[in-house]
């Protein structure tokens, strides 16, 4: 109800911005995989704030602690629970949220929903913080994910205007891999790479903020996973990437480009690749017929909008007088949360993956 | 497993192309519903093919039969199933398809994930047809929820490159509603509509199709609706709007163009309105904020690809000997498949908000 | 929300006692598996009313047709729905039923669930009618459990106060196995059995019922089926088992009895069998530890209540009125429907037992 | 996946008997209800090993720390996180369990299931210590049963062979309730309740254990909660209590004695009450009729097996070298944990209950 998704593997997410801690629950998650901490803190740095041009002062240094699941440095099979602490709380911030709902944000509808019951401060459980759980369960969805050498990989596709090259859909090189690895700021192009940072340097500079587009692949999944209708890669896959904060779009292949095609263009042409193997010409479909994978790179792209955190002041209701008043929403905040959100978006993709392949694999194959 | 959405009111969709029989079950739906078949028969019949430019030309009455669940006219809580049968097969028709799947369907992947048990005739279990029973039972839906006053409105948002206007996110007049009503070919611009008519008429002649996209409101929901993170209401409707055939994309409000703004363009700002309610000057949002309605319009646009059997040859692989060939897809079939693909969007629109309504009110309210 | 079941593969039962048809839908059902008809009929048979002492005079042939997910005589992998046409309604029997609620019957439960909107001719949809889509269900997956070699053999263990033999719960012998599946009436002690019916003969010519006991064992399951806590194998047994009208107890392994002994006398000690396997020397826990098997056989009993449908004059009240009044249910009904239940608990353990080998081994091990 | 339950309100338990901490996650739990960490300490206590003959010695304080979802004394609405440090922890105690499996307990089944991955500590997620956060969650969810004033009470009705006066199942008293509610050792007939005690002494002192039964009933509730079949009353709570470690048995009313009673003695015939109310003469039923409640109480006994734990020596398999030895289970163990079990079994009735109810009356009503 809310923050618990999966069918074989479960993560359900718990916590709020300035509450005693925030973490997941994993519940069936497989036995037997190495809990690899130095790749897991890694993945969990990818998506911390830092002090460069992108993001915001506040130091949470994301530091969790697993309290089961893992035991002599394996998954045990039973459900692991990690949590973080929040460490930095500046409660007397955000008492007026209380009263005065910050735009584009949650407070208003939080208010509505729980009856003001909700925990008010820096968002509750709205906020974007919780998707640290979130990249902590996908960091060891992709650890069971390799052991099938299926990887997942993204770009910074686009922010504000400014747009990198797409991916090849048909073919990620794993050149395109390592240089996108290796990159605090994936993007591929390296002008779209220095314009993109210029304008989110604009935008902090003039207290605003601004949106973007993720474009994420995945790689060397098995043909034939998934199943029909509400259950389709493109079904569960959605569930979970809609459950990020400031998602408010997302497409497969060339998705809403796809929309626009004559069929002739549109359609991918099978065809026996240079490995032998029964491939698609184009991949304007990401990977998915049916519902199913097709053996294709599995294409999606992502669109954040921007921080609804901005300096300036705006218009909102005092909730309690029911009049119009400003509100400045204060402390600071990511001009761009595009870079933080590629990490993410990816655990998202983890934690549905491994899900789809435990339903196709089993816990235990005989 | 596929076919089953839902967790207050289940609907579970059977049937294949060319068997015997499509339909639905739904499962926890309301009781003391009035049955209106009249309003029924012509939801089913805005999806049904007919003889414009825009359709095939295969006659499928799509009369429906209610085996469950209704009783003196109206609904008796017990689970509802309706059958349509399957009336005009010409099933040698489709033979080849078992070793020549066609580009941009569903005959490959099915092949592997049912390791070739699948009903391989006019796409089986993967059909366009099987979204009659979703309409069946989004009809219902729709009844249902017009004991909340809450109503659904679209209309074709794009046909290739051709736009419609948008929708004004903020206030959808009667007038409005009226207007698209009444269209069989539901575009507001009356120019964009011919030249809709157009293209698709050229795609027809050239043996191709084009695809388009669907913009989508509902009206009249309530603030409060939906639940945090994997259970908001964008999760909730993406899961059943990526189990249509052929959709590629979905975007909530300003979706994609949201992404390319700035925070102070994309924030909507919160206002009293002139009905001295909450509300927002703008809503790029949505309607929806933490996954959370905020009592403005849910807008929401999908990306429908091109039909996938066009009239020209194309290539594909022999599954049998594992060599690449030629195929033309036989038959007749629609150029474009957005109009009747309208209706659909709006069926599981309905289904997925009539369930989250139940969530919040329950079944039987104290 | 009622009639569901399952998480791979899902049944959806529906239908009302005397509306058109009653039926199911199996939703994630391994492809590929012999739609073996002889075999299901008979399974259908074993259900079905006769005119022997036991039954009622009611004659529905249940005859299926199976509407989608079954071509080339082997199953598809998309939903398989069969429906059996109610044939024979008397309605007018049952009219009285909506102000005067049967004993024992939900029709006062329906009356206040549904808020008088229930299909009240008999029993609706909470008919014991509604058992025969389940035995179809189970019939099937049956079929598909006998590729792990896993058989399900179960007998009547108590009618009234008269016992049979109980299981050997370590050793169900071949012979066992052979002498219940050839009977009719499946009780191992030939006195047992004489005085059962015997007891049930008194019953129907008093115009009364008596109820009974079933004890199920599945035999061939790999230990490690099953997962912790809330979807180990007695949790997801018992949410089936209580689903079938008229059970009021389970109990797994020596169940209540094992409750009354002492560690020393219930504990199973771990042994090497016959076969060199890790066994346990005996089976009071009934082949489940932890909510996982153990490999032992599986062993379960369920308490049926006596028929609620007597021919003698009943106290009840009138609901237009709100007084006390006298009811004589009509027709004909079984004076004890403990030997129709022996398929209908076998078909719910062959359904649950397939879905849970479904999440070990996946739909398509690779 | 094993050890969340739940549909509107879902509760996820995690932890292992010595790891870090055990704990839950309660997601979609109401908001506004009063976190009244008396009431929940005191239910925490009902459960705790104390130092009397019933019990261990292990002192685990069982306090608990909340992560989350509670803000200014009241639930937020969002997920409620507790967890409970384990801080006793003896794990060299546990070492030879890897390799010699305890008679009834879970080792072998879950050494089979996570292919020995599993954390052997004291039986890991398999100990009874996860009953801990089940009773937190359980005692939640009573004050917010509170508001619709509904009561969970229950007795030991039996100890090995003595057994306890049942329930009245058609009054239950205030003054049982009271009576009831104050006694740490819940039995209403004094003598049995001494019999009892002395057969617990009897089987400390003979290094043995012993089982029992628990009579629960639930007060309160309105006629009409529950679905048909697999979401029936009895189906959703049996689903929950096997969940707990050592449930072998379950039965509603009458449950087994009802299958072996006539239909004119086991049928409860409608009536109108002292209140003017329509209720039943008798509660055979346990207040379900096809499912769904009367009015009339919930009752329902739950059979617990002897502690698996023993200080006899016993048979087991050393399943490293695959021969039989023997195996003497080290440490203090309760000679019955049939009164530690009585807060659990509450515990899981109210999570049950109070999900059916928020499935009926709906998160927010309007």
């Amino acid at each position: 109800m809310g923050s618990t998704f999966g069918t074989c593997c479960k993560i359900s997410i718990f916590g709020e911005s300035h509450g005693n801690a925030i973490g997941v629950t994993i519940d069936g998650f497989p036995a037997g995989i190495n809990f690899d901490e130095e790749f897991i803190k890694s993945e969990m740095a990818r998506r911390a704030p830092s002090s460069n041009v992108f993001s915001t002062s506040r130091k949470e240094a994301d530091e969790f602690e697993v309290l089961s699941g893992v035991f002599d440095g394996r998954t045990t099979g039973a459900p692991i629970t990690a949590i973080i602490r929040n460490t930095n709380q500046h409660s007397s911030d955000y008492e007026g949220l209380r009263t005065n709902p910050r735009p584009s944000h949650a407070d208003f509808t939080a208010f509505i929903r729980y009856n003001n019951n909700h925990d008010v401060r820096g968002g509750g459980h709205f906020s974007g913080r919780l998707t640290a759980p979130l990249v902590f369960a996908g960091a060891l969805c992709k650890l069971a994910l390799e052991q099938y050498e299926i990887h997942i990989i993204s770009h910074i596709s686009s922010v504000g205007d400014i747009k990198d090259t797409p991916f090849d859909k048909v073919n990620i090189t794993p050149e395109t891999i390592d240089l996108l690895s290796e990159k605090a700021f994936p993007v591929m192009d390296e002008t779209a790479s220095e314009l993109m940072t210029a304008l989110i340097s604009k935008a902090r500079i003039s207290a605003d903020s601004v949106g973007g587009t993720i474009e994420c692949a995945v790689l060397g999944l098995p043909a034939g996973l998934g199943s029909p209708m509400f259950d389709g890669v493109e079904s569960v896959l959605s569930q979970i990437i809609f459950g990020i904060p400031a998602v408010k779009g997302l497409e497969f292949g060339s998705g809403f480009s796809m929309s626009a095609m004559f069929g002739s263009q549109a359609n991918d042409e099978f065809c026996i690749n240079e490995d032998g193997d029964i491939a698609t010409r184009s991949n304007n479909n990401g990977g998915i017929l049916g519902g199913i994978t097709s053996g294709m790179p599995v294409i999606f792209k992502t669109a954040i909008k921007p921080t609804a955190s901005i300096g300036r002041p705006q218009k909102t209701v005092n909730l309690r007088t029911g009049t119009e008043t400003d509100i400045t929403v204060g402390g600071r905040h990511d001009p761009c949360i595009v870079p933080r959100a590629v990490p993410v978006i990816e655990a998202a993709a983890a934690v549905a993956f491994l899900d789809m392949m435990l339903l196709k694999n089993g816990y235990n194959k005989e």
